[in-house]
C-alpha cells in the first residue's frame, strides 16, 4: 500500500514534469499530454522491454493512464501556479526516480540478472522516461547536465544490493534504498553537489 | 482485400513522407531508404513491441519490404514531381494514419486490452513512424505541430469504440472509424483547425 | 573463439567511440559511461528486440558490461591521447559494424527470415547503436553523412548470402562478409569514395 502511495506520487511527479517541458514548448492540448505520457511510462517500459516482461506495465494496469490525463489536465488548468510550486516538483521527480530505480531491481531480480545488470535496468527505469521526454521537446537530456541524477540512482541500488547481504529478509529492504536515492539527490542540489568535472571550463557543451 | 489495399497504400504514403524529409536533409541513397522504411514501419514496430506480438509484422511480411524499397527508387527517380503531388500525398499519409489507428486498436483488442488503453495503442502506432523520421532528421516531430494530427487519431478510435457499442457485429466497424480519421484531418487542414491555444502567441517554440 | 575476440574487439571499439563523443559534449562521468553503454549495447539490443530474442544479450552476458565499464574507465584516464589513435578507432569501429551485420544476420537466420530481412535486421545492428549515440548527444547521426557506412554493412550482408548460395557449409561463412564490410569501408574512407550524389551542393543540410 505504501509501496503505491510512492508509486502513483512518482507516477504524478513525472507527468507534472512533462507538462512543464511541454508547456515550455507550446505544444498544443494532446502533445501535451503525449509528453506527460512519455515521461511517466518510458522509463518503465524500456525496462519491461529490455526484461522481456509482458504485458508492458500499463497496458494492464489503467490506473496509470487515468492518472496521467487527470494529473495533465489538472497541471494545464494550474498552470500558472506549477512555476510556484516547482522546488516541491523537485522532491516529486526525485521520489518517482528513487522509486523507479528500486522497482527495477526488484524486477530484474525476478528474472535472476546480476547485481550489475540490476543496477543499470534500475538506472535506465528511473533516468529513460525524462531522457524520452527532452529528445522529443528537443532539450538537452536532463540526465546529461551536471546534475547529480544517474548517480543517485546508482549510489540507491547498490545500497539495496549491500542492505540485502547484510539483511536479506528486511521489510526495510525497499524503503531504504528509495531513502538513499532522494537524500543524494537532495542533498547534491541543495549544496549543489556535482562529480569531479574532467574539463576545464564549466558545464555541457551541447 | 479492400482493407489490405488501404495497408499497402498506407505504406507507400508514409515511405513517400519519410524520401521527402530524407531529400529536404539531402540524405545520401541508403539514408533516404533507411529513413523511408522508418517512417513506414516505425509506428507498427512500436505497437508491436509494446503489445509482445512476435514476430514484429515486417519479419515475416516481406512484402511490405519490397513495397518500401520499390517506393522509395521511384520517389527518388521523380523527386522533381514529388512536391507537385503533395497534396496528394497528405491525402496519402492521412489514410496511413487512419489505417494505423484502427489497426492498432484491432490488434490491442486481441490482448484484450481496455479501450483507453487501445485507443492510446493505436494513435502511437499512427503517429510514431512521423515522430521517429522526425528526431533522426533533427526536425520539429510533426504531431507536436499546430496541426490536428493525434487528435484525428483519437477521434477516430473513439468512434471505433462508439459504433462498436450500437453495433458489434458491423462490417462497416473497421471502416468507418479510418473515414473520422480521414475526415477530421483533412477538414483540420482544409479549414485550418486547430486545438484551442494556451499560449497568447502563435506556434511552438521548438 | 576467434569470433569471440572480434565480439569482444566491436564491444570495444563502440564503448571508445561512445567515450569520444561524450567527452566533445564535456558530460560528466556517468553521462559518459552512459553514452558509451547505449553506444555498444544499442543496436544488439534493438535486433534482439525485433526479433523477440530473450534475454536481450547483455542481460546475461555481464562479461559486455564490465567491458564496457573497464574501457570507458581506460579510454577517460588516458582521455588526452585517444585523438592520437583515432585512426585504429575507425578501423575497430569498422570491426564492430563488420561483426554485427553478420551477428544480426545470423541471429535472425536462426528464427528464418527471407535473406533481404536478414540484410534490414544486420545493418540495424551495426548502425543503430551510433544513431542512438548521437541523438543523445544530439549530433547529426553518423550514419546520415555522406559516408559509405550502412552501404558497407548491406554489402557485406549480401556477400554473406552469395556466399553461403555458392558454399553454405563453409567455415569462411561468418569470415569473408565481415572482412568485406571491413575492406568497402575502409577504402571508402581512403578513398573518400561516397555514393553518387542526389544533389548539386555537397554535404547533408542538417
Amino acid at each position: 500500500m505504501f509501496v503505491n502511495l510512492i508509486d502513483i506520487l512518482g507516477t504524478i511527479a513525472f507527468a507534472i514534469s512533462g507538462v512543464m517541458v511541454a508547456l515550455n514548448k507550446k505544444l498544443d492540448l494532446f502533445g501535451i499530454l503525449i509528453i506527460a505520457f512519455v515521461t511517466s511510462t518510458g522509463g518503465g517500459t524500456l525496462r519491461d522491454v529490455l526484461l522481456g516482461v509482458r504485458p508492458i506495465f500499463w497496458l494492464t494496469d489503467t490506473n496509470t493512464v487515468y492518472i496521467i490525463i487527470a494529473t495533465t489536465a489538472i497541471a494545464i488548468i494550474f498552470r500558472k501556479y506549477l512555476k510556484m510550486v516547482s522546488k516541491s516538483l523537485v522532491l516529486f521527480d526525485t521520489i518517482g526516480i528513487g522509486f523507479y530505480t528500486i522497482a527495477g531491481i526488484e524486477k530484474s531480480l525476478l528474472v535472476n540478472l546480476d547485481p550489475v545488470i540490476c543496477v543499470a535496468i534500475g538506472t535506465i527505469s528511473a533516468c529513460f522516461g525524462g531522457v524520452i521526454r527532452d529528445i522529443l521537446c528537443r532539450r538537452i537530456p536532463v540526465i546529461f547536465k551536471k546534475e547529480v541524477y544517474a548517480t543517485a540512482c546508482i549510489l540507491g541500488g547498490v545500497s539495496f544490493f549491500a542492505l540485502r547481504m547484510v539483511a536479506p529478509e528486511s521489510k526495510w529492504l525497499s524503503i531504504v534504498p528509495i531513502l538513499v536515492v532522494i537524500l543524494v539527490r537532495i542533498a547534491a542540489v541543495r549544496y549543489k553537489l556535482t562529480l569531479p568535472s574532467l574539463y576545464k571550463q564549466k558545464g555541457p557543451s551541447f
